[in-house]
Protein backbone atom coordinates (compact mmCIF):
# COMPACT_ATOMS: atom_id res chain seq x y z
CA UNK A 1 0.00 0.00 0.00
CA UNK A 2 2.59 2.68 0.26
CA UNK A 3 4.73 1.54 -1.96
CA UNK A 4 1.88 2.06 -4.33
CA UNK A 5 1.36 5.96 -3.01
CA UNK A 6 4.97 6.56 -3.39
CA UNK A 7 4.59 5.25 -7.35
CA UNK A 8 1.68 7.66 -7.38
CA UNK A 9 3.67 10.97 -5.82
CA UNK A 10 6.57 10.29 -7.93
CA UNK A 11 5.68 12.19 -11.13
CA UNK A 12 4.33 14.99 -8.59
CA UNK A 13 7.47 15.38 -6.53
CA UNK A 14 9.35 16.16 -10.01
CA UNK A 15 9.73 20.08 -10.23
CA UNK A 16 9.38 20.98 -13.56
CA UNK A 17 5.64 18.27 -13.17
CA UNK A 18 4.71 20.25 -9.88
CA UNK A 19 5.14 23.44 -12.08
CA UNK A 20 3.26 21.72 -15.24
CA UNK A 21 0.19 21.15 -12.42
CA UNK A 22 -0.04 24.49 -11.07
CA UNK A 23 -0.56 25.91 -14.32
CA UNK A 24 -2.26 23.24 -16.00
CA UNK A 25 -4.84 23.67 -13.37
CA UNK A 26 -5.27 27.32 -13.36
CA UNK A 27 -5.87 27.80 -17.03
CA UNK A 28 -8.55 24.88 -16.89
CA UNK A 29 -10.29 26.92 -13.83
CA UNK A 30 -10.20 29.91 -15.91
CA UNK A 31 -11.77 27.98 -18.97
CA UNK A 32 -14.34 26.41 -17.09
CA UNK A 33 -15.27 30.09 -15.50
CA UNK A 34 -16.69 30.74 -19.07
CA UNK A 35 -19.39 28.54 -18.21
CA UNK A 36 -20.16 30.84 -15.53
CA UNK A 37 -20.12 33.90 -17.13
CA UNK A 38 -22.45 32.39 -19.96
CA UNK A 39 -24.54 31.55 -17.39
CA UNK A 40 -24.24 35.08 -15.75
CA UNK A 41 -25.43 36.52 -19.44
CA UNK A 42 -27.73 34.19 -20.03
CA UNK A 43 -29.64 34.75 -17.12
CA UNK A 44 -29.10 38.49 -16.64
CA UNK A 45 -29.99 39.36 -20.29
CA UNK A 46 -32.80 36.49 -20.46
CA UNK A 47 -31.63 35.06 -23.40
CA UNK A 48 -31.66 31.05 -23.82
CA UNK A 49 -31.37 28.20 -26.39
CA UNK A 50 -33.35 25.30 -24.88
CA UNK A 51 -37.19 25.82 -24.38
CA UNK A 52 -37.17 24.08 -21.06
CA UNK A 53 -34.41 26.55 -19.85
CA UNK A 54 -37.33 29.54 -19.84
CA UNK A 55 -39.92 27.73 -18.81
CA UNK A 56 -39.61 29.60 -15.46
CA UNK A 57 -40.52 32.96 -17.02
CA UNK A 58 -43.93 31.70 -17.76
CA UNK A 59 -45.52 28.98 -19.86
CA UNK A 60 -46.27 28.98 -23.85
CA UNK A 61 -45.49 32.41 -25.59
CA UNK A 62 -44.61 34.32 -22.85
CA UNK A 63 -41.36 32.39 -22.21
CA UNK A 64 -41.12 31.87 -25.91
CA UNK A 65 -39.62 35.72 -26.10
CA UNK A 66 -36.35 35.00 -24.21
CA UNK A 67 -35.02 32.22 -27.23
CA UNK A 68 -32.82 34.58 -28.19
CA UNK A 69 -29.44 35.58 -28.64
CA UNK A 70 -27.62 38.36 -27.26
CA UNK A 71 -24.43 39.55 -27.87
CA UNK A 72 -22.98 39.28 -24.37
CA UNK A 73 -23.73 35.78 -24.49
CA UNK A 74 -22.40 35.36 -27.89
CA UNK A 75 -18.72 37.30 -27.21
CA UNK A 76 -18.84 35.39 -23.76
CA UNK A 77 -19.02 31.49 -25.75
CA UNK A 78 -16.27 33.06 -28.47
CA UNK A 79 -14.26 33.35 -25.95
CA UNK A 80 -14.69 30.26 -24.59
CA UNK A 81 -14.20 28.63 -27.58
CA UNK A 82 -11.34 30.15 -28.27
CA UNK A 83 -9.61 28.85 -25.25
CA UNK A 84 -10.69 25.29 -26.04
CA UNK A 85 -8.76 25.56 -29.46
CA UNK A 86 -5.91 26.96 -27.21
CA UNK A 87 -5.71 26.02 -23.78
CA UNK A 88 -6.59 22.51 -24.23
CA UNK A 89 -3.52 21.67 -27.05
CA UNK A 90 -1.43 23.37 -23.96
CA UNK A 91 -2.57 21.01 -21.66
CA UNK A 92 -1.51 18.25 -23.96
CA UNK A 93 1.64 19.51 -25.52
CA UNK A 94 2.66 20.92 -21.79
CA UNK A 95 2.26 17.58 -20.29
CA UNK A 96 4.73 15.83 -22.80
CA UNK A 97 6.77 18.94 -22.74
CA UNK A 98 6.57 18.39 -19.09
CA UNK A 99 7.93 14.68 -18.82
CA UNK A 100 10.44 15.59 -22.17
CA UNK A 101 12.96 16.82 -19.03
CA UNK A 102 13.25 20.34 -19.53
CA UNK A 103 15.40 22.63 -17.23
CA UNK A 104 13.38 24.42 -14.60
CA UNK A 105 13.66 27.91 -15.42
CA UNK A 106 12.69 27.12 -19.31
CA UNK A 107 9.23 25.21 -18.15
CA UNK A 108 8.32 27.69 -15.92
CA UNK A 109 8.97 30.91 -18.59
CA UNK A 110 6.76 29.20 -20.76
CA UNK A 111 3.98 28.12 -18.51
CA UNK A 112 3.75 31.57 -16.97
CA UNK A 113 4.15 33.31 -20.37
CA UNK A 114 1.38 31.47 -21.44
CA UNK A 115 -0.77 31.41 -18.46
CA UNK A 116 -0.62 35.36 -18.58
CA UNK A 117 -1.51 35.68 -22.12
CA UNK A 118 -4.97 33.45 -21.79
CA UNK A 119 -5.65 35.32 -18.75
CA UNK A 120 -5.15 38.98 -20.96
CA UNK A 121 -6.81 37.50 -23.71
CA UNK A 122 -9.56 36.62 -21.95
CA UNK A 123 -10.05 40.45 -20.68
CA UNK A 124 -9.26 41.59 -24.09
CA UNK A 125 -12.11 39.71 -25.36
CA UNK A 126 -14.73 40.10 -22.78
CA UNK A 127 -14.32 43.97 -21.87
CA UNK A 128 -13.13 44.36 -25.34
CA UNK A 129 -10.19 46.52 -25.78
CA UNK A 130 -9.31 47.11 -28.97
CA UNK A 131 -7.09 45.43 -31.56
CA UNK A 132 -4.41 44.58 -31.66
CA UNK A 133 -4.62 43.51 -27.85
CA UNK A 134 -6.72 40.57 -28.39
CA UNK A 135 -5.18 39.20 -31.23
CA UNK A 136 -1.49 39.46 -29.82
CA UNK A 137 -2.23 37.96 -26.36
CA UNK A 138 -3.33 35.38 -28.72
CA UNK A 139 -0.27 34.93 -30.49
CA UNK A 140 1.96 34.73 -27.72
CA UNK A 141 0.01 32.19 -26.18
CA UNK A 142 0.12 30.13 -29.49
CA UNK A 143 4.03 30.72 -29.95
CA UNK A 144 4.29 29.04 -26.62
CA UNK A 145 2.66 25.94 -27.14
CA UNK A 146 4.40 25.67 -30.63
CA UNK A 147 7.95 25.77 -28.91
CA UNK A 148 6.94 23.53 -26.38
CA UNK A 149 6.13 21.54 -29.61
CA UNK A 150 9.05 21.57 -31.04
CA UNK A 151 11.09 20.37 -27.77
CA UNK A 152 8.55 17.25 -27.22
CA UNK A 153 9.43 16.69 -31.18
CA UNK A 154 13.39 17.32 -31.00
CA UNK A 155 13.01 14.50 -27.53
CA UNK A 156 10.85 12.20 -28.43
CA UNK A 157 10.58 11.84 -32.46
CA UNK A 158 9.55 8.29 -32.86
CA UNK A 159 7.98 7.85 -36.07
CA UNK B 1 13.11 -5.19 -23.37
CA UNK B 2 11.35 -6.34 -20.12
CA UNK B 3 12.88 -3.28 -18.58
CA UNK B 4 10.67 -1.57 -20.43
CA UNK B 5 7.46 -2.99 -20.21
CA UNK B 6 7.87 -2.94 -16.50
CA UNK B 7 8.10 0.75 -16.93
CA UNK B 8 5.60 1.40 -19.26
CA UNK B 9 3.09 -0.17 -16.97
CA UNK B 10 4.70 1.04 -13.90
CA UNK B 11 1.42 4.09 -13.91
CA UNK B 12 -1.24 1.38 -14.80
CA UNK B 13 -0.68 -0.53 -11.51
CA UNK B 14 -1.50 2.16 -9.23
CA UNK B 15 -5.04 1.58 -8.00
CA UNK B 16 -6.10 5.37 -8.24
CA UNK B 17 -4.28 5.62 -11.85
CA UNK B 18 -6.21 2.45 -13.08
CA UNK B 19 -9.05 3.87 -11.25
CA UNK B 20 -8.94 6.90 -13.20
CA UNK B 21 -7.92 5.44 -16.41
CA UNK B 22 -11.39 3.56 -16.30
CA UNK B 23 -13.65 6.80 -15.80
CA UNK B 24 -11.81 8.88 -18.00
CA UNK B 25 -12.33 6.57 -20.83
CA UNK B 26 -15.74 5.91 -19.97
CA UNK B 27 -16.72 9.93 -20.12
CA UNK B 28 -14.42 9.87 -22.82
CA UNK B 29 -16.20 7.00 -25.09
CA UNK B 30 -19.73 8.70 -23.90
CA UNK B 31 -18.15 12.05 -25.53
CA UNK B 32 -17.29 10.28 -28.76
CA UNK B 33 -20.74 8.87 -28.73
CA UNK B 34 -22.41 12.07 -29.71
CA UNK B 35 -21.07 12.15 -33.07
CA UNK B 36 -22.95 9.13 -33.61
CA UNK B 37 -26.15 10.55 -32.40
CA UNK B 38 -25.41 13.47 -34.59
CA UNK B 39 -25.27 11.56 -37.17
CA UNK B 40 -28.28 9.80 -36.93
CA UNK B 41 -30.38 12.68 -36.04
CA UNK B 42 -29.08 14.36 -39.31
CA UNK B 43 -29.38 11.54 -41.41
CA UNK B 44 -33.10 10.44 -40.64
CA UNK B 45 -33.96 14.75 -40.44
CA UNK B 46 -32.24 15.10 -43.67
CA UNK B 47 -30.26 18.09 -42.07
CA UNK B 48 -26.83 19.02 -43.38
CA UNK B 49 -24.49 21.66 -43.64
CA UNK B 50 -21.88 20.71 -46.31
CA UNK B 51 -22.99 20.89 -49.87
CA UNK B 52 -21.32 17.40 -50.52
CA UNK B 53 -22.78 15.70 -47.90
CA UNK B 54 -26.30 16.12 -49.49
CA UNK B 55 -25.23 14.68 -53.17
CA UNK B 56 -26.56 11.67 -52.78
CA UNK B 57 -29.95 12.89 -52.65
CA UNK B 58 -29.82 14.03 -56.08
CA UNK B 59 -28.15 16.68 -58.39
CA UNK B 60 -28.48 20.73 -57.73
CA UNK B 61 -31.44 22.52 -56.56
CA UNK B 62 -33.42 19.14 -55.40
CA UNK B 63 -30.44 18.66 -52.35
CA UNK B 64 -30.06 21.84 -51.64
CA UNK B 65 -33.26 22.11 -50.00
CA UNK B 66 -31.53 19.55 -47.35
CA UNK B 67 -28.86 22.00 -46.12
CA UNK B 68 -30.68 23.33 -43.37
CA UNK B 69 -30.61 23.01 -39.46
CA UNK B 70 -32.88 20.70 -37.35
CA UNK B 71 -33.61 21.30 -33.63
CA UNK B 72 -32.70 17.75 -32.70
CA UNK B 73 -29.54 18.22 -34.71
CA UNK B 74 -28.70 21.64 -32.83
CA UNK B 75 -29.75 19.84 -29.57
CA UNK B 76 -27.11 17.15 -29.55
CA UNK B 77 -24.66 19.45 -30.57
CA UNK B 78 -25.02 21.69 -27.83
CA UNK B 79 -24.95 18.98 -25.38
CA UNK B 80 -21.80 17.79 -27.53
CA UNK B 81 -20.21 21.08 -26.88
CA UNK B 82 -21.12 20.88 -22.92
CA UNK B 83 -19.10 17.66 -23.44
CA UNK B 84 -16.10 19.21 -24.21
CA UNK B 85 -16.83 22.36 -22.33
CA UNK B 86 -16.78 19.85 -19.40
CA UNK B 87 -15.24 16.52 -19.71
CA UNK B 88 -12.33 18.45 -21.08
CA UNK B 89 -11.06 19.50 -17.74
CA UNK B 90 -11.96 16.45 -15.68
CA UNK B 91 -9.58 14.24 -17.84
CA UNK B 92 -7.17 16.87 -17.59
CA UNK B 93 -7.37 17.90 -13.94
CA UNK B 94 -8.32 13.83 -12.69
CA UNK B 95 -4.61 13.12 -14.46
CA UNK B 96 -3.30 15.40 -12.06
CA UNK B 97 -5.52 15.14 -9.32
CA UNK B 98 -4.61 11.06 -9.69
CA UNK B 99 -0.98 11.55 -9.65
CA UNK B 100 -0.93 14.02 -6.62
CA UNK B 101 -1.81 11.00 -4.46
CA UNK B 102 -5.20 11.18 -3.07
CA UNK B 103 -6.81 8.30 -0.92
CA UNK B 104 -8.23 5.51 -3.55
CA UNK B 105 -12.09 5.50 -2.08
CA UNK B 106 -11.54 10.05 -2.29
CA UNK B 107 -10.81 9.54 -5.95
CA UNK B 108 -13.29 6.70 -6.86
CA UNK B 109 -16.10 9.07 -5.33
CA UNK B 110 -14.85 11.73 -7.44
CA UNK B 111 -14.50 9.78 -10.57
CA UNK B 112 -18.08 8.19 -9.91
CA UNK B 113 -20.05 11.17 -9.14
CA UNK B 114 -18.63 13.22 -12.35
CA UNK B 115 -19.53 10.41 -14.37
CA UNK B 116 -22.64 9.29 -13.15
CA UNK B 117 -23.25 13.23 -13.19
CA UNK B 118 -22.66 13.62 -16.95
CA UNK B 119 -24.15 10.89 -17.96
CA UNK B 120 -27.49 11.86 -16.30
CA UNK B 121 -26.43 15.71 -18.35
CA UNK B 122 -26.61 13.83 -21.54
CA UNK B 123 -30.31 12.52 -20.75
CA UNK B 124 -31.52 15.04 -19.42
CA UNK B 125 -30.18 17.07 -22.53
CA UNK B 126 -31.24 14.78 -25.13
CA UNK B 127 -34.67 13.83 -23.77
CA UNK B 128 -35.24 16.56 -22.80
CA UNK B 129 -35.73 16.46 -19.25
CA UNK B 130 -37.57 19.54 -17.46
CA UNK B 131 -35.13 22.31 -15.36
CA UNK B 132 -33.43 21.95 -12.80
CA UNK B 133 -32.81 18.75 -13.72
CA UNK B 134 -29.79 19.45 -16.85
CA UNK B 135 -28.85 22.57 -14.87
CA UNK B 136 -28.17 20.57 -11.37
CA UNK B 137 -26.16 17.41 -13.06
CA UNK B 138 -24.00 20.18 -14.39
CA UNK B 139 -23.52 21.72 -11.46
CA UNK B 140 -22.37 18.60 -9.79
CA UNK B 141 -19.90 17.90 -12.12
CA UNK B 142 -18.57 20.94 -12.04
CA UNK B 143 -18.27 21.21 -8.44
CA UNK B 144 -16.23 17.04 -8.82
CA UNK B 145 -13.93 18.89 -11.37
CA UNK B 146 -13.30 22.11 -8.77
CA UNK B 147 -12.64 20.10 -6.08
CA UNK B 148 -9.98 17.75 -8.26
CA UNK B 149 -8.21 21.11 -8.82
CA UNK B 150 -7.92 22.65 -5.16
CA UNK B 151 -6.60 19.11 -4.26
CA UNK B 152 -3.94 19.53 -7.38
CA UNK B 153 -3.18 23.20 -6.33
CA UNK B 154 -2.78 22.18 -3.00
CA UNK B 155 -0.31 19.40 -3.69
CA UNK B 156 1.59 20.75 -6.67
CA UNK B 157 1.55 24.47 -5.89
CA UNK B 158 4.98 25.70 -7.52
CA UNK B 159 5.20 29.00 -9.00
CA UNK C 1 18.81 17.63 -9.38
CA UNK C 2 20.37 14.78 -11.73
CA UNK C 3 18.31 12.34 -9.44
CA UNK C 4 15.17 14.78 -10.47
CA UNK C 5 16.03 14.87 -13.75
CA UNK C 6 16.09 11.12 -14.22
CA UNK C 7 12.94 10.46 -13.36
CA UNK C 8 11.74 12.99 -15.62
CA UNK C 9 13.05 11.42 -18.47
CA UNK C 10 11.90 8.17 -17.32
CA UNK C 11 8.55 7.91 -19.36
CA UNK C 12 9.80 9.64 -21.96
CA UNK C 13 12.33 6.94 -22.61
CA UNK C 14 9.91 4.12 -23.02
CA UNK C 15 9.62 3.49 -26.51
CA UNK C 16 6.01 3.26 -26.94
CA UNK C 17 5.69 6.66 -25.19
CA UNK C 18 8.00 8.32 -27.32
CA UNK C 19 5.94 6.96 -30.22
CA UNK C 20 2.64 8.05 -28.08
CA UNK C 21 4.29 11.67 -27.49
CA UNK C 22 5.29 12.25 -31.05
CA UNK C 23 1.65 11.73 -32.45
CA UNK C 24 -0.15 13.25 -30.53
CA UNK C 25 2.14 16.53 -30.78
CA UNK C 26 2.10 16.24 -34.54
CA UNK C 27 -1.92 16.07 -34.37
CA UNK C 28 -2.28 19.14 -32.13
CA UNK C 29 0.04 20.80 -33.82
CA UNK C 30 -2.16 20.27 -36.97
CA UNK C 31 -5.22 21.24 -34.57
CA UNK C 32 -3.90 24.21 -33.94
CA UNK C 33 -3.26 25.23 -38.03
CA UNK C 34 -6.83 25.51 -38.09
CA UNK C 35 -6.70 28.67 -36.52
CA UNK C 36 -4.44 30.02 -38.64
CA UNK C 37 -6.59 28.70 -41.84
CA UNK C 38 -9.13 30.63 -40.05
CA UNK C 39 -7.49 33.64 -40.34
CA UNK C 40 -5.95 33.90 -43.34
CA UNK C 41 -9.86 33.04 -44.86
CA UNK C 42 -11.49 36.26 -42.04
CA UNK C 43 -8.61 38.35 -43.41
CA UNK C 44 -8.53 37.62 -47.44
CA UNK C 45 -12.44 37.03 -47.55
CA UNK C 46 -13.06 40.21 -44.58
CA UNK C 47 -15.65 38.52 -42.71
CA UNK C 48 -15.14 39.18 -39.25
CA UNK C 49 -17.52 38.32 -35.92
CA UNK C 50 -16.09 41.24 -33.26
CA UNK C 51 -17.11 44.49 -34.63
CA UNK C 52 -13.32 45.81 -32.91
CA UNK C 53 -11.91 43.14 -35.57
CA UNK C 54 -13.23 45.35 -38.18
CA UNK C 55 -12.05 48.85 -37.17
CA UNK C 56 -8.89 49.20 -39.42
CA UNK C 57 -11.17 49.00 -42.11
CA UNK C 58 -12.49 52.54 -41.30
CA UNK C 59 -14.89 53.70 -38.52
CA UNK C 60 -18.82 52.99 -38.36
CA UNK C 61 -21.32 51.94 -40.79
CA UNK C 62 -17.98 51.31 -43.50
CA UNK C 63 -16.67 48.95 -40.89
CA UNK C 64 -19.91 46.94 -40.22
CA UNK C 65 -20.46 45.39 -43.72
CA UNK C 66 -17.53 43.04 -43.04
CA UNK C 67 -19.72 42.12 -39.81
CA UNK C 68 -20.68 39.00 -42.14
CA UNK C 69 -20.40 34.57 -42.13
CA UNK C 70 -18.47 33.54 -45.46
CA UNK C 71 -19.12 29.99 -46.34
CA UNK C 72 -14.91 29.25 -46.75
CA UNK C 73 -14.60 30.40 -42.88
CA UNK C 74 -17.32 28.45 -41.94
CA UNK C 75 -16.15 25.25 -43.43
CA UNK C 76 -13.13 25.80 -41.54
CA UNK C 77 -14.68 26.17 -38.28
CA UNK C 78 -16.58 23.27 -38.49
CA UNK C 79 -13.42 21.30 -39.52
CA UNK C 80 -11.91 22.48 -36.33
CA UNK C 81 -14.68 21.84 -34.42
CA UNK C 82 -14.38 18.00 -36.10
CA UNK C 83 -10.40 18.04 -34.66
CA UNK C 84 -11.34 19.02 -31.06
CA UNK C 85 -14.03 16.60 -31.11
CA UNK C 86 -12.15 13.84 -32.10
CA UNK C 87 -8.03 14.84 -31.50
CA UNK C 88 -8.95 15.33 -28.00
CA UNK C 89 -10.90 12.24 -26.90
CA UNK C 90 -7.23 10.37 -28.98
CA UNK C 91 -4.78 12.48 -27.14
CA UNK C 92 -6.20 10.80 -23.30
CA UNK C 93 -7.26 8.04 -24.87
CA UNK C 94 -3.62 7.62 -26.36
CA UNK C 95 -1.88 8.50 -23.52
CA UNK C 96 -3.86 6.27 -21.07
CA UNK C 97 -3.26 3.59 -23.85
CA UNK C 98 0.60 4.29 -24.05
CA UNK C 99 0.79 3.46 -20.44
CA UNK C 100 -1.26 0.01 -20.91
CA UNK C 101 1.93 -1.61 -21.68
CA UNK C 102 1.23 -1.81 -25.79
CA UNK C 103 3.80 -4.10 -27.93
CA UNK C 104 5.39 -1.02 -30.03
CA UNK C 105 4.33 -2.21 -32.99
CA UNK C 106 0.98 -2.33 -32.20
CA UNK C 107 0.86 1.24 -30.86
CA UNK C 108 2.63 2.90 -33.52
CA UNK C 109 0.26 1.05 -35.84
CA UNK C 110 -2.97 2.81 -33.81
CA UNK C 111 -1.06 6.13 -33.54
CA UNK C 112 0.17 6.28 -37.42
CA UNK C 113 -3.60 5.23 -38.78
CA UNK C 114 -5.14 7.52 -36.97
CA UNK C 115 -2.54 10.54 -37.60
CA UNK C 116 -2.96 9.70 -41.45
CA UNK C 117 -6.90 9.66 -41.12
CA UNK C 118 -7.31 13.24 -39.20
CA UNK C 119 -4.68 14.27 -41.89
CA UNK C 120 -6.61 13.33 -44.72
CA UNK C 121 -9.91 14.68 -42.88
CA UNK C 122 -8.62 18.11 -43.19
CA UNK C 123 -8.16 17.78 -46.74
CA UNK C 124 -11.30 16.62 -47.79
CA UNK C 125 -12.79 18.73 -45.74
CA UNK C 126 -11.01 22.02 -46.81
CA UNK C 127 -11.10 21.12 -50.74
CA UNK C 128 -13.65 19.61 -50.31
CA UNK C 129 -13.57 16.15 -51.51
CA UNK C 130 -16.71 14.21 -52.49
CA UNK C 131 -18.30 12.02 -49.75
CA UNK C 132 -17.81 9.37 -48.30
CA UNK C 133 -14.34 10.61 -48.74
CA UNK C 134 -14.38 12.60 -45.49
CA UNK C 135 -16.85 10.21 -43.95
CA UNK C 136 -14.44 7.15 -44.08
CA UNK C 137 -11.74 8.96 -42.89
CA UNK C 138 -13.41 10.20 -39.75
CA UNK C 139 -14.83 6.55 -39.30
CA UNK C 140 -11.23 5.22 -39.44
CA UNK C 141 -9.97 7.88 -36.96
CA UNK C 142 -12.80 7.13 -34.76
CA UNK C 143 -12.61 3.51 -34.54
CA UNK C 144 -8.59 3.34 -33.65
CA UNK C 145 -9.80 5.82 -30.60
CA UNK C 146 -12.17 3.23 -29.42
CA UNK C 147 -10.23 0.08 -30.02
CA UNK C 148 -7.46 1.80 -27.60
CA UNK C 149 -10.36 2.97 -25.60
CA UNK C 150 -11.03 -1.08 -25.39
CA UNK C 151 -7.48 -1.89 -24.35
CA UNK C 152 -7.57 0.79 -21.76
CA UNK C 153 -10.30 -0.65 -20.34
CA UNK C 154 -9.09 -4.18 -20.77
CA UNK C 155 -5.73 -3.21 -18.95
CA UNK C 156 -7.25 -0.46 -16.29
CA UNK C 157 -10.86 -2.03 -15.70
CA UNK C 158 -11.50 -0.84 -11.64
CA UNK C 159 -14.79 1.17 -11.06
Amino acid sequence: RRGEMAKSTQLIDNEVFRAYATYAAIVLIKMMLMSVITAYFRITRKAFVNPEDTESFGKGENSKKYLRTDPSVERVRRGHLNDLENIVPFVGIGLLYALSGPELSTALLHFRIFTGARIFHTFAYLIPLPQPGRGLSWAVGYSVTFSMAYQVLKTAWRL
